[in-house]
């Protein structure tokens, strides 16, 4: 048995008995996890700077030493998502729905806790608090494969989680760290049995990696290459602030806007104000040759920019006769998370809702909306951009599994 | 290009294109299915006629030539089927939930089809006419893999169902059949991203060969150890019937009892008169030592025994000390599907619902009702045994992804 299957046999066991925990106890479990974490700060805090430094000294790009790092400010965001947990509603136990059959039969399909959740992550420390309450919460126990560039901030998080735990009486193997190289992550994914699902959150890469090579069921999640159309009806102003805000919110998140596609009948009245705000929004616009004719301040895009995300100040652009040529850009370049229509046309309107195959379509709305804590969640493990199982913001509902339980009087089947 | 991912891209252009039918026309298609069957009566006959002759030939075991065999009440039977779902309500389009944020932006959780279903079956060409009506009803298209030996009837009954879709116009690629041996079955757990879910069905073998080979998400169904617990405070009239049923009725199915365990304080009153019933009946019962002293009519059982579906008129049989042992044994020995209690009292009622991990469990009534049309479903594909996804019955919604629609007046993130 690997070391990681042992890690994993002990969750399963400390998943059993969380399974069955009611809410006041696994709520008082989130906050006596807030109140340890805040407790071991400083101990966090010089983990942390011990990651840091051997970050910096193997030559960590900033931006990934950014997300490396905690501060006092960090740490009360984990504490106070822990405690923010603690308030909202059980999924576990929660009846979808309930009927009677016609011999008196009663049948109630109830919320379940999927097992044992590996989640498999990068450099982020704050993911370990944030995913080990969600699974917690939702009465699931954690595996924890954090980067091993952060593992001594994640140890000394996980520490602080478990001791929440135990002093509530619930295991503390209901979180449990990973540690080790890329062969626990393979290891993770040959656990079928063990594991009931994984979750990778990172780049593409690390995603692609998990879903091909894992026994184990995935949920993928993540990648947005998110596109925005201008229909030739329009509101211009509206569509502009659309734009700025899905394009320069957050221009590193998944459901930030990457191209944007103008009907030609508008273009050369559209684009001009468009370039005009996204410009002095720090935006460079990558387009096409019928918007460079309009606009002399798009550069030319290539066909492979039409593909990627950017997660940068940057915006491809193309001019499309209709909107049957826009659905047709979209569906060849869509990953599947959040597409936008601004419109007046109801017409317009219903065949975008209708043929788009997205985790969110949206009309005349910024698909930054498309988030767990926008859309009332409370928290999110990660928006999936995947059909089976969960599609979209991923919060303590979709964390969950649910059986049928059916009670009778002694009824037998004719 | 594979064959297999040949077929599957045309599914997909068909699949995109139903996705967004009307239920009229969905049910139009299903009765055009049925009229066509029934009119291909005799050429499907005569298919099969060849089919059980090679069969025959080559040895095959009279059990899977009568799964194999059509007759004309068994094409009635999937004609019946086809016309009986084009009456259930269509899931496309339901609404699951929807909400309106504090901005005003409204949001709708929407069914929508997850695209091109593989299905990989045995010699039972029956699948194939209601595996191919459940998942156009969905919405969905079908790529059906049946086995090479009913190869014959299979492309008979394909061809009449695909006369149906275009007859009333929609795309014939949306039923395909997937002709070769099993390099194709694993051409289809290759095809990421053409194909977006596998169901196979069929024996063990078969769906963990896909489960642990396949790069699609894969939907596990039909392993069936059932158990039945008989507590100290059952109603014994109640519980012999219950078994029987759940033994008897079926013993071919899933959802038919293989395991009884039996409380020892009741076992000595109980288990006479439960044998004599099951001996009636033609049960063999495998019993444990304490069992055997009780009744001699039980034979010994090897501890393998509790591991597999008899799949026939045996059962085994294990004497408990108490619930928890019971709890145990099952734990242990579970696949999964569906757990039944006798009991009552609420106690132990309550613990067994709670402690026991299956896609069902029953109290007080037979394990038989886990089923698509007990459950008022109408059709079924198979019956889930996994946690993520569907589990339990799958019927028409489990046949469905979601999607979000957002639609607002221009709002934006703050």
């Amino acid at each position: 048995m690997t070391a990681v299957a042992e890690l994993a046999q002990a969750s399963r066991e400390a998943a059993r008995r969380i399974a069955v925990v009611d809410r006041a106890r696994k709520d008082a479990a989130l906050q006596a996890m807030a109140d340890a974490l805040t407790q071991a700060t400083d101990e966090v805090l010089a983990a942390n700077a011990s990651d840091v430094e051997r970050a910096r000294a193997a030559g960590t790009a900033e931006a990934l030493i950014d997300r490396l790092a905690l501060t006092p400010a960090r740490i009360t965001g984990m504490v106070d998502g822990l405690r923010s947990l603690a308030t909202l509603p059980d999924p576990i136990g929660q009846v979808v729905r309930g009927w009677q059959l016609p011999n008196g039969v009663h049948i109630d399909q109830v919320r379940v806790p999927l097992g044992v959740i590996g989640i498999i992550y990068e450099a982020r420390p704050n993911v370990t608090a944030d995913a080990a309450g969600i699974c917690l919460k939702s009465g699931n126990a954690s595996l924890l494969r954090g980067s091993s560039s952060a593992v001594e901030s994640n140890r000394a998080i996980v520490a602080a989680l478990r001791a929440g735990l135990e002093a509530t009486g619930l295991p503390a193997d209901a979180i449990a760290l990973v540690e080790g190289g890329h062969e626990t992550t393979d290891e993770m994914m040959r656990a079928r049995g063990l594991i009931d699902l994984l979750i990778p959150r990172g780049g593409a890469g690390l995603i692609n990696a998990v879903v091909s090579g894992s026994l184990v069921p995935v949920i993928e999640t993540g990648t947005g290459n998110c596109h925005l159309f201008v229909d030739e009806s329009a509101d211009q102003a509206k569509a502009i602030t659309i734009i700025l805000n899905a394009k320069t919110q957050r221009p590193s998140v998944c459901n930030a806007l990457e191209t944007l596609l103008v009907h030609e009948s508008v273009a050369a009245e559209f684009l001009p104000k468009a370039i005009d705000a996204l410009t002095q929004a720090g935006v460079t616009v990558h387009g096409d040759e019928a918007s460079r004719v309009i606009d002399g301040r798009v550069v030319p895009a290539t066909e492979d920019e039409y593909d990627a995300e950017y997660l940068s100040l940057d915006l491809a652009l193309r001019v499309v006769p209709d909107l049957d040529t826009a659905l047709d850009h979209i569906r060849q370049h869509t990953t599947g998370h959040s597409e936008t229509i601004v419109t007046n046309d109801v017409s317009s309107q219903r065949r975008f809702v209708a043929e788009i195959d997205a985790a969110a379509v949206l009309v005349n709305a910024s698909s930054r909306f498309v988030d767990g804590g926008e859309f009332g969640f409370g928290g999110e493990i990660g928006i999936s951009t995947q059909k089976m199982h969960a599609r979209g913001p991923m919060g303590l509902s979709e964390m969950t599994s649910t059986k049928y339980v059916i009670t009778g009087e002694g009824q037998v089947r004719a």
